[in-house]
């Protein structure tokens, strides 16, 4: 079968591999149908591999050269004897996290936090840049008729962000601020209203993002820090002037960390959604004199699925807004990663369709 | 009357000033018993003015220079006309923080977070380090008769301790590390034990505080890093091998910041107590892939005071373990500041007699 392998920075490969088998005991094989570039499959283009393992993955085996994507839809091709919550020809999103059920945090069933944690599309022998792919019973989620295949490939990466809301607390009629006008970041603009946030503040240098940001909510107010004094804007737009009850920083840099610091009020909150490559310095000083929670929100539980389908099928979060362009499979480097790079930042969510 | 005043760094004077007259209609005339040194005062001793204004403070004229004590207790001298709260003769301790009623944060009781805020000892015209101080009614809390005046001296260092347990949400059967085992640092293994924590390490390069801090609880565990890898000691020694549920960084620099961000499970809490003099480099790829919350603590809630003496007098938190000396107010250089300067770190909390 065709499938977009990683094999080392700047090295993506459209290639034949050999096709799954037959799904074992408690697997599903998927015909793949749509699948998003991610800014981490972005990262590891540029300077991987970061989360791509170059040993065998000590739970799943994957490892370099490794099918990427790890957002994305399909349709139930055959499952194996013991599958019980899907049945052929099902229309399925891929939770795409692989890790014991039995560990401490299986137990509790945060199988995210897994210290043994592997991701279909990133450490695992298959992934979403495929015709097909084997995944356990747990990773193929049965969709509802109201969501199509399509948008059943953002479930992941709206996950992302309506979990960081779960962490900010956001709660009908806060204010928010959400640091970078990404594909994560644009979403997570709207999984703060969703939650209720009424004044939504979306800060970028880019103003080509900012301006193509109005389109997700009403009222909207974009902030670009390299033309406005960010912190006078907040201040001078909340109730009391005192900043935002919740920001979230999703970039993953010292500066807009930095900024979500100093833009909520004391006691407010702000969540670390963005993978800091380097150590950031932080005003640690502040933090404590603000009171203020800092807290890393990593991907998702993986049991929001349903939750997620449910705000994108309802229109309460309309997550095909960040979608700026479909491509096949073939195009993927030059179409899909390369479009990304460009410094214009006209490209957001693109969708491969297999 | 006498007082021990900042100047500057290093330069604290014994000396004579005018006394306060009579109160105002608000205010409370308090003859000043126990005062404690704080680390604060140390930090303003070493390398201030910091908290010290050098200007008049806009909301109370404190400045330089500054009369220093803000844990103190003493016995009410007089009261002003609307003060219904104590009478003359009661004994007090004093909440320290002084700011309007009615702002954004005022108005939800939430004083201590004020952008006006001042402090009595730091920032305001009269402190607990001499025979006399004239204080709000607000800040002159009447103390319950099984509380000896001493042990109220002891109240505000502690209820830094009970805050920053509740930011943590310490919860029964909790595992707990505490880095610094200054005062701050043994009273917070003291207060994380009254929340119902089992399992506490302590954790210091100082072998003489890590010994001392014994006589603190049951079980303790204290862990010096310059001899032991305390990461493997607290992953053998928590339950599933994961690491604490909350860790309280209690020095304030780079180094315990990070530990206790490596020694917290998946989903624990990290809270920020010390004052971080400088921007650590703060592992952000780590906080957001724990999901863990890093959470500054803020001195307290001044709504606390009648609930932290009720934890001392009870016995639940015996603050009073961490006294090592009582001095007078002469001997306040000598006596204090230098003998908590000592590198063998033999002085915890010192009470001057007034």
């Amino acid at each position: 079968m065709k499938a977009a392998r990683f094999h080392a920075a700047r090295d993506i490969r459209v290639e034949d591999v050999p096709a799954p088998g037959e799904p074992g005991p408690t697997q599903v094989l998927v015909k793949n149908q749509f699948c998003g570039i991610c800014g981490t499959d972005l990262h590891e283009y540029l300077g991987g591999p970061i989360f791509i393992p170059t040993a065998p993955h000590s739970y799943t085996g994957g490892q370099v050269p490794q099918i990427l994507g790890h957002e994305y839809s399909g349709v139930v091709e055959a499952v194996g004897s013991e599958v019980t919550s899907v049945k052929p020809g099902d229309r399925v999103s891929i939770q795409p996290m692989v890790s014991p059920r039995d560990d401490y945090y299986g137990r509790r069933g945060q199988y995210q936090l897994s210290e043994q944690l592997a991701i279909i599309g990133l450490s695992h022998p298959w992934g979403g840049m495929a015709e097909y792919s084997l995944v356990e019973d747990y990773n193929a989620v049965p969709m509802p008729d109201d969501l199509s295949t399509a948008h059943a490939a953002l479930i992941e990466p709206t996950a992302v962000t309506v979990y960081a809301t779960h962490r900010g607390g956001v709660k009908p009629g806060d204010s928010v601020l959400v640091a970078g006008a990404g594909p994560i970041g644009q979403l997570q603009v709207m999984a703060a209203r969703a939650a209720g946030a009424t004044r939504i503040f979306l800060v970028d240098l880019n103003d080509n993002r900012l301006e193509m940001a109005h389109r997700l909510v009403e009222g909207l107010i974009t902030l670009n820090p390299g033309s406005t004094d960010v912190l006078r804007e907040v201040r001078a737009r909340t109730a009391g002037g005192v900043g935002v009850d919740v920001a979230f920083e999703c970039v993953g840099a010292e500066a807009p960390l930095g900024l979500c610091l100093e833009a909520v009020r004391r006691q407010g909150v702000v969540v670390q959604v963005g993978m800091q490559g380097k150590p950031p310095a932080l005003d640690g000083f502040t933090l404590t004199y603000k009171d203020v929670d800092l807290r890393g929100s990593w991907c998702y539980s993986t049991l929001m699925w349903p939750q997620v389908a449910a705000l994108i099928a309802s229109g309460q979060l309309p997550a095909e807004k960040v979608v700026t362009r479909h491509i096949a499979l073939d195009d993927v480097v030059e179409q899909g990663f390369e479009a990304l790079l460009d410094k214009a930042g006209t490209q957001l969510k693109i969708l491969i369709e297999l």
